[in-house]
């Protein structure tokens, strides 16, 4: 499908990314996975510096940050290259939960903080996590939240229990949503604190095995207990009581920016199913491509993923022209849609592959195990599907 | 989902084929299908004495012709609008098969034929049809094939048997693909001969029942029988044994002129669902968008038809700079994908209104049964689904 | 599959019905089903005089009652056969919404009514009909009903608005459903009537045309008024109030009933699917058979197809054993389960017929029109998978 | 579904492997599953004495060797009873590979091999595994095999290269298919011979990763080489040429075993995703189980869990009256219906545990992980679609 979605400055930089992950990324990462993040480590900070130094670091930075001032429908196809490698988005300093925060920062934090957390955040000296989802709550409904933050005199006093605290293990902060005002509406309970992670009551219970590995590093996904936690008030991110709106705006860049990553695994899931597809015999002369079947598995993929760029990219149109909230109906839509096809094109890849597909010997078994997740994280398909369908028929009176 | 299509000359024209779509032919068009042809004629005879009047008649015509000259983006846009009343296309002249004979003879026929056929044709005042599938053969191998046209000294003699000849009855002339060149390579057997239908040896057959209708006029398919017909040379249209040459540029924008329309056809059924949702009560207080399974339809009815138009406008936007031949692995994309979201979009249509869907109260049960074919007609997803995979697999060495 | 549910009896009887069914109805009811029903009407009923010379009539009836007395397993299977042909029902008497009439009748009509009216419909002398569904109410809310039956001395008035009345075009009666005591409980306020159809107030409004067709005689489905219809005392079925509980035990079996007939259905188009895929050739020596695709359609209908008979015909052991209230849970289940077989193979089978397939030149079309509805009558698929998943969830405590 | 497979037998022995299962297997195995194979294997040890202890052991053997001599039905039964714990099968000595080893050489070996090697392993006292997919070749096609075992004097030596040797690690042989007659038929070409894999020259490579696993002991799935390997002459199983015919022969049951365990993981996962429903709070009053999308899927699996018993069980009665060659399509059959109803089950699942569902608290994501094989190993499901159709084909003349 033709890219209309092209800009002058994207022609220029992109192949510069394409470059650098097909050769610095691609020969390494298979053998990266399957090592631990502390020998990973030190070998993905001097790809880092690569990056860097090719100026292709954080691109969605502002230009005086550092980065390329890219629009979300420019980053979106850079984020689509990157996605392309499991290391991509790490590398430029573009994973999440990073990017998050520091677009959340951006916006809300004091000076202090910024100068801080957000300055070495930004220039990837250290690393931060978010601390949103609690066990005992469904996360569809994100209201319902038991960690409190009692401000007591100069201080923040912060109790309670999270997980899925992706990257905590490493990381040099923690942004916690907790409940500040018990009695206020729904909306208006939560708050955003800082929190160090090497502050004493900070305990990282366990890397929490999923999908067979508890990983490590950046790559872990904790539970937290925060056990009568204290930081100073100027910790406080945002106003009091705005942890939801601020939540919102963090999730919606969010969700899209999956979007992109997901698209980027289609695209080497899908490559990688053509090349086996045109190379595996099954008999003298007869290759898996030349079987109608798999055939179907190519074209159908095709057509889906050029769908859902599409329709990603649009959707970053309307964010760089109207702005995320404008844009959340159709946030929810591509959350659901892509989602679902990325999973459809991991699956069909992994046939394709046969008995080669369910080993470690390809990436194909890593992100079906750890993308299983794309149709539950940051909302789940039905409540997605949900938003769209009562948005809609709002305009039909219900 | 944003337009990222839109122009400004379709700005100025779009609210006024919206508005008579849904004033000149929603209310009337339930009453049509349910009458014989000869009582509809005149009166969709005088609609489009409306439309011509309104200035809205054959748009995709150049501005000489009487048309607006548009793109096929623009006018893709325009004849999605057709599309969600069952007479639009008719009505403004953009039918098929008449728009595909219309943009063939204007490539390819004589001054003398376009004078007798195409100006009355692009005019409205006859119909015209397109002799191609054969009862006998495989339409996803076009290139078999037993109708012949014999050259006869100043005349070409046809004999064979065709069907799914559309709108054959009351036509004034039929293009017919035959075999001239037995001998030929495959691809350069055939031509295309214009017959006029009161020619001997013409034999409509039968307008075949499909669907539980014969139809009549406009509204029917026709089996067809030619009989030693014969011609003057003069009708050959194009170079003899070009036939097939021809036919592939007159399919490829045959099938975005389907899909276009049939993401009119989804986009109206879409709204019926949700009109039907928002209004059926189920008891007291409860109405049928208030379940989870119907929020689930509208939200995946949604993205798909969001997705759709994406791909066929980014199609159609390819066929504007780049010509169709470059757009012809787009368009078998389009072709399958649009076929297979408009069969679901109808389906979680009717199963939205229950009983009421499946009687001829709605227009959901004309669709339903009358765009089944829109899987197979124009080549079967099968055949488009190979096409798209074989030319992917080229690029990987097979 | 191997057949773990025949019986001695079976084995004796069966072929007899599939003889008939193929000498006596294959050949004509392509024919039939395009002319009009006073023309098939005396062909049908030569038919069936055959059919009861031979000694193949209502085979489920009682040995005294001139049927065969043949358990639910047995009566299953034989039913599969009528099946395959779109007479077959009719022509053994097994049609609904007669055999529905007949056992409800049978439990619970007088002797009068038996004598007067159960004895000729069972005879095949005259057709009844059974009026429930009403145009403003959802079907699935069955207690939902403007019906009303006053007892007024010794008569009772009836006043109300149905559609779905199957075959009451020249039927002689119709058992009413209509709310006798509007302030019970939701479940006991309504009995069932029985209405002549020669009743003064009795109106035939239309027969509602379905999927393009309003058809005629038994293959129709009627709108109906009741205006101050009065009908004796006598003619109320059953006991006061109970309407619901005998629409429940005459529902369950007329579920299982369609289960059957679908499953024939399904076995025909398989047939044609089958026979399709093994002759019509692409090219010289490839038949569509030889297509992976093709042929993994032929393996999942055989698998599915396989898979429905036995949920139906386990569920006809249960109703044998221990009723067919205590069978309630698995009726829903093959209800929704089998009907979904339903319209993948026969979408299946139209797709490798091409365009043949929506001809009517095959039965694929008029099946795949009608079967539609199997999704919607009977209680929608949404409904049974509720009361499924809502049984279940009974016993984990909800 | 009411139970139509049941005998008297079984109605007395079910219970007790039911209970063992639930009270000796479900407390330890997510516990288990984390640790490694050194520290799990005595612990399994020990339960398999209980179960020797209570009469439970491997219940397929016959009365004379210790088991209870069932039927292919009654084991079915058994089998998905243990198939509920992941540990059921290992438990009983019911596991594969070493019950398709069991089966073949209780037909096959001399009984010199029968006494050194098959009865130890009958007691459970030494593991075995079976070596034939090779990783150059497609495993769809069989008769592509590069190893070679040629007979010099008395010995026959060995050079190979395997992979996915199941639970090869810690076996005390393997039965490895090799090509002894390279200009043979190629259904002719292979034989099966046993190899201590103490012998020099077998090497185990690796195990190989899947899906985030290396795993270890029974757990693994080998990669291995064989070197210059000599057995003596008598390791040759059944006789030379026929290795094709016997694996056919262990192949068919080892099919219907995976199936019988497969429902056992739905079951299952069904009633865990029945407990999560009834449970899991989304607000005051309101679970997971009020949602209808939840509803549906509980529904749907109950039907297609309920399809998929039938189906093997049937398969199981034809192969205990007309063996399993008999069987050999219906086989084909429920391997590919089977395998894809547990990924839809357990993908439900899953979604219906949220982020808990790919964690490694519950057993789905063991399940979600190390099951995707299903729809590979044993032959594809693109392969057993293809026989199944091409079998069908055959009545239609093809």
């Amino acid at each position: 499908m033709k890219n209309i979605f092209e800009t002058e400055r994207l022609r220029r930089i992109y192949p510069a990314y394409v470059d650098f992950v097909t050769k610095e990324l691609f020969p390494t990462e298979l053998h990266l996975l399957q090592d631990k993040w502390e020998n990973n480590e030190p070998i993905l900070r001097a790809k880092r510096e690569t990056a860097k130094e090719a100026g292709l670091w954080a691109p969605y930075l502002s230009e005086e940050e550092g980065g390329l001032g890219l629009s979300m429908v420019e980053f979106g196809q850079l984020s689509e290259v990157m996605g392309t490698s499991v290391l991509g988005h790490y590398v430029f300093n573009c994973q999440a939960p990073d990017i998050g925060n520091i677009e959340l920062m951006h916006m809300f934090a004091s000076e202090e903080l910024k100068e801080q957390y957000l300055k070495p955040l930004m220039n990837g000296d250290i690393r931060s996590c978010f601390g949103m989802t609690e066990p005992e709550f469904a996360g569809s409904n994100p209201v319902n939240m038991a960690t409190s933050a009692v401000f007591d005199g100069d201080e923040i006093v912060l109790n309670g229990h999270k997980w899925f605290t992706t990257a905590c293990d490493g990381a040099s902060f923690c942004i916690v949503m907790a409940v500040t005002d018990h009695d206020a509406s729904p909306y208006a309970r939560a708050s955003m604190i800082l929190v160090p992670t090497d502050n004493e009551g900070f305990e990282l219970v366990r890397n929490i095995p999923i999908m067979g590995e508890a990983g490590g590093g950046y790559f872990s996904h904790a539970e937290i207990r925060l056990n009568d936690v204290r930081v100073p008030k100027s910790n406080l991110i945002g106003n009091r009581g705005e942890g939801f709106k601020m939540a919102q705006m963090r999730l919606g860049p969010g969700r899209i920016h999956h979007c992109m990553r997901w698209i980027g695994i289609c695209e080497r899931a899908f490559d990688m199913m053509c090349e086996r597809a045109a190379n595996r015999e099954l008999r003298e002369g007869r290759v898996l491509g030349h079987q109608q079947t798999i055939q179907n598995w190519i074209a159908e993929s095709r057509a889906e993923i050029d769908a859902s760029r599409l329709m990603v990219l649009s959707t970053a149109k309307k964010i760089d022209e109207e702005g995320a909230k404008a844009a959340r109906i159709e946030i929810s839509t591509i959350k659901f849609y892509v989602a679902n096809v990325l999973m459809k094109v991991l699956d069909r890849a992994i046939q394709t592959h046969g008995a080669l597909g369910i080993t470690d010997d390809t990436l194909l078994s890593f992100w079906y195990r750890h993308e299983r997740g794309a149709r539950i994280y940051d909302g789940p398909d039905e409540v997605h599907k949900a938003s769209l369908a009562k948005a809609i028929l709002k305009n039909y009176g219900l």
